[in-house]
């Protein structure tokens, strides 16, 4: 069994993890840590997980994290930067799932965060963790940076025709909906029911700190500049993003919308989340909720040139501790499907 | 007292209607009709306007309606066009809430709406009721087709610098969202709470009817062709539609951020309904929940020339009933605000 | 004109009052107080009221509020006790929203709030503003105890027959459910849209400080002890409460439920805020939410002697800032329905 | 593996049975039937069980059945009694998720269903499926009668001082909240998002066919008549009930709070799917959303001797279809647990 250490296990990333690393047929849940909650038992804070997890949260440190196999950071950006030499030094695997070690660029990096970076020296050695771009790499990382859950499905939904350079860079466009529950477990007004439910807005428009991660990876995925526009919307549910993507291609490309749907199903047909829909279906999130799936489809309007692609993840799973959860399985070895074989619950 | 008949008031804009009409301090609501309904009192079918309105529901004929001075058509479409030409030449005044009368060209309706036009010799008289385009022309109309709800928002979005001609139109592309109630009071599987609830998705990817009506103002409006995308997303909320809406000026248009803000604000500077907010804000369908208001707000990003348009509006009172009556307070020259001063509902 | 001033105008129930007072014939908001807003224009936090309300938020004190006719606390318990000798001394109406002065036992009230009650003089002056059983009191008061929102609901559900002393008192039992709005604006974790939409539980099982408040009223009113359990429960929407009462007639009452009807229906025949609805009636929130109404439905099972009332209101309306200014028409002579006539937002 | 059919899979228990038996390690879906649907994919019905099952819908006949070692029924009552015999006949064993075979009496039955029943003479070998009092006839039953959703958890509830006869059974009061799920994948209008959302309500409060269903029950556990009024209420949320129950101990039963949390404890310790809270707990639906476990909670109020029981479970899960695959680990003498482990889906 491996065994497995949670840093910051309050939070929705972390609550996560523990509802699918439970259930986890290789994998046993051996620290669990968090300050301000020391000491309490995990199923006080979570009752869902009531006869399922047994353990107290004790507080982070190395020493006590030392048992573990693989330690998950589910913490806000910050923290992991501030703990990781050490248990890198240890021969630890680690999987961050906060942003620390997502950009490749410490200057860029440190605008967005708006902070200096406590570990510049082991970016480089730190893997993006998106297993659809980059399952080899993750088998040999120590260090995983999961992307963050914007990312994530938007990359997917623009990556099978921007690989092969048939996308016009200039001009493209991610309009993302996201649930609650990414804003995470904080205590904040604009998140209260009363505050966003029954009501939808933008945020974020004039800019957020997903963008720079997302005009890394699809340059280097594209080889290009990349034009990126990015607005994400919060919408009046728990779970699930929503991202609709517009873009052209290129002049040259010469592709029909069933060209653009086989290139689609190809680069994904090995893909085990990854769920290439019939061309013009509509995704929800709901179909998704609780798995660790992400669905797409594709669609154009007539009379139009412009791409639209649907896709749908949900944020807790895919968007972050189910991908988590993937990358652990790559890293050692496991079947990439263990412990996140759910059914989305629908309704 | 303007004496006002509402043909079809089970549906939500009728009972919009109802609840909008109701405190009226000029109109008296004279006769109800549902065909389903008749016979039953209006406040045993909605308990919320018990107390306001004592009137049964009857059939829809003219005879029963000729003794009002306005005729509201809160049906499906298809209903009013086949009873259109009685009530026109009996001098009534009658404002259409349905998609009957909003395209010049019937060939275009037809394919959109996939049935005949039964009353296509009325379509020349019909006034588009956007009073922000068209007021002078509503004061005289005898017939007026009420905007659809997205094409009322997002055009309200586009306006101020397509009639310019800033903008870049061959690229417009109007991401939407809406609250539940845009799709009727009708039994749908797909709008049950179970369905929808804690859920999102985009829906009439591949084409939805609001877009011809949308070209054919805009490029009236813009004098230009235009070239849209429009894609509409559900949201598991009841009112409220959310525009997002992407474009770039033209290349010689030489504009900040600040000079589109200021053509905003002085484009609606007269207009009662319509609220520029302070450049970089963030408006909430919330902001505007059961009041005529429609609130906006210009963006751009770092290092990007696109401009991002958010907009608001409730579908239900702006995006129609209300709408509706503001048509009704400018042909009957009257305030026009009479009746629609509500404050939105928030939280 | 009638010059208002509103304390502690952040929080929900102050939003609320600026909402009704916006449009209030008779009245003019003259001073709206927050410490942690000082200086920051009303309509720049809430921008519902953009365009109606144009005033700053000031520091809460006597010589800024001593232009106003009448002062609404809408402040959390402890605050409206600790300012309010001074503005009685100055000749001010005030209407407290909070629960400091509804309690006639200062020493129930000091266990119940768990601290000193700071002004316990003023406790007598006091006025329960429920004018369904103290209207005439309300007319010449100088400080008028808005009721909570359990109990107004609750106790108009008891009131027609406890006050005819026809219930078995030992036993009544107020099954309540409440939205989320009841919880106030205040940052909690227990009350993101991620931790209660989607779920339902009860709370404040072991005991509630609206518990007191009823047992007090209705002790009165009944002219007995009072038995009574009171559970409330919350509910994932913004607005509303409904409360499901289940009690036994005495054995000698000899009563129909038609009787039960017709005494329920006289009882409140002149309340222009209280709406009876046929036997068997189910009232929905929504038939009543942003309207200071209150339905009510009587009803029996077959087999079974208890009588079971549902009943509804708005809490931020009925259940307080609707109540105030109902409360404030009536000290100040007005027609009591003076901005209080909106028809309920439904959908 | 055993080969499992299900009839009637196009509604919440059907699919929810589809859910939890694509991952069960013992059973193998063989046939799903829907006369409505008949040769339609189950996947391109329902999207989130894409690449968890590949097989279209068939037409109900014992032949096509035949195949199967156990067939669900989640259809609407009236269906499983009219094909019942057959099935029987066959040897195969009939788990039904309806109300067709739950009530003893007959009369009882078509009384509150308003319908003949097809097939009486079955109703006596049916095992009323709750396996916390029936376990060992469920062991050798041929035909399961799935509890219903509210009684399945008021029973809970009521079971461990009602068998001790420790109640007072003339009054006992369960006020009960669900979620839309609960009235199924129909199409009606008062399920709409639009008409319920952001609302409650109280429904069937001059009765419920559950009434029937849990003094039969409950009279038995208690050997006792049972006074008992139930009212359920709709919430706005998808999945889940809570029940409130009222009751009073018998008067010389001279039981505290502990002895009665002791009682709970003792009752339920080697039940796997019912969870005994520490008392003064407040279970959450969210806590067992998506799982099949049962949490309760005792509570009592300062002065009073009432003792208030409160509840939770999943409507879907514990509520039918859970359970319903429980009874099938049972009948065929596998691990009670087998696909039912999942942790609930929380936030």
């Amino acid at each position: 069994m491996i065994k497995a250490g949670i840093v910051g296990a309050t939070g929705y990333t972390g609550s996560e993890l523990l509802r699918l690393l439970a259930l986890h047929p290789e994998v046993e849940i051996s620290v669990v840590t968090s300050r301000t909650e020391k000491g309490r038992p995990v199923a006080a804070m979570f009752p869902h997980v009531r006869g399922h997890i047994d353990l107290a949260f004790t507080d982070p440190s190395v020493k006590e994290l030392a048992v573990c196999d693989v330690i998950f950071f589910a913490t806000p950006h910050g923290v992991a930067q501030s703990m990781m030499a050490e248990f890198i030094d240890s021969g630890l695997k680690t999987i961050d799932l906060s942003g620390d070690f997502r950009l490749n660029d410490v200057d860029i990096w440190e605008h967005w965060y708006d902070q200096k970076h406590a570990c510049p020296e082991l970016i480089e050695q730190a893997v993006y963790g998106l297993p659809e771009i980059n399952r080899e790499k993750i088998k040999e990382a120590k260090l995983i940076a999961c992307p963050g859950c914007f990312p994530t499905v938007i990359q997917l939904g623009f990556l099978p025709l921007l690989e092969k350079k048939l996308i016009d860079t200039r001009r493209m466009i991610a309009d993302a909906k996201t649930g609650t529950s990414g804003g995470g477990r904080a205590a904040k007004v604009g998140m209260l029911l009363s505050e966003c439910s029954d009501s939808f807005k933008a945020y974020g428009v004039s800019g957020h700190r997903h963008l720079p991660e997302m005009q890394q990876i699809l340059s280097e995925a594209g080889n290009a500049d990349i034009g990126l526009t990015f607005v994400p919307h919060l919408v009046p549910m728990i779970r699930g993003i929503e991202a609709t993507l517009y873009f052209e291609l290129k002049e040259d490309a010469g592709l029909s919308l069933a060209d653009v749907q086989a290139i689609y199903e190809q680069r994904y047909e090995n893909e085990p989340f990854v769920d290439v829909m019939p061309s013009g279906s509509l995704p929800e999130t709901r179909s998704v909720k609780g798995s660790n799936m992400c669905r797409i489809a594709v669609h154009q309007q007539p009379g139009s040139q412009m791409i639209i692609v649907t896709a749908v993840i949900d944020n807790l799973v895919k968007g972050s501790s189910g991908q988590a959860i993937q990358n652990m399985n790559i890293m050692f070895g496991l079947d990439e499907l263990l412990g996140l074989e759910q059914v989305a619950l629908m309704p």
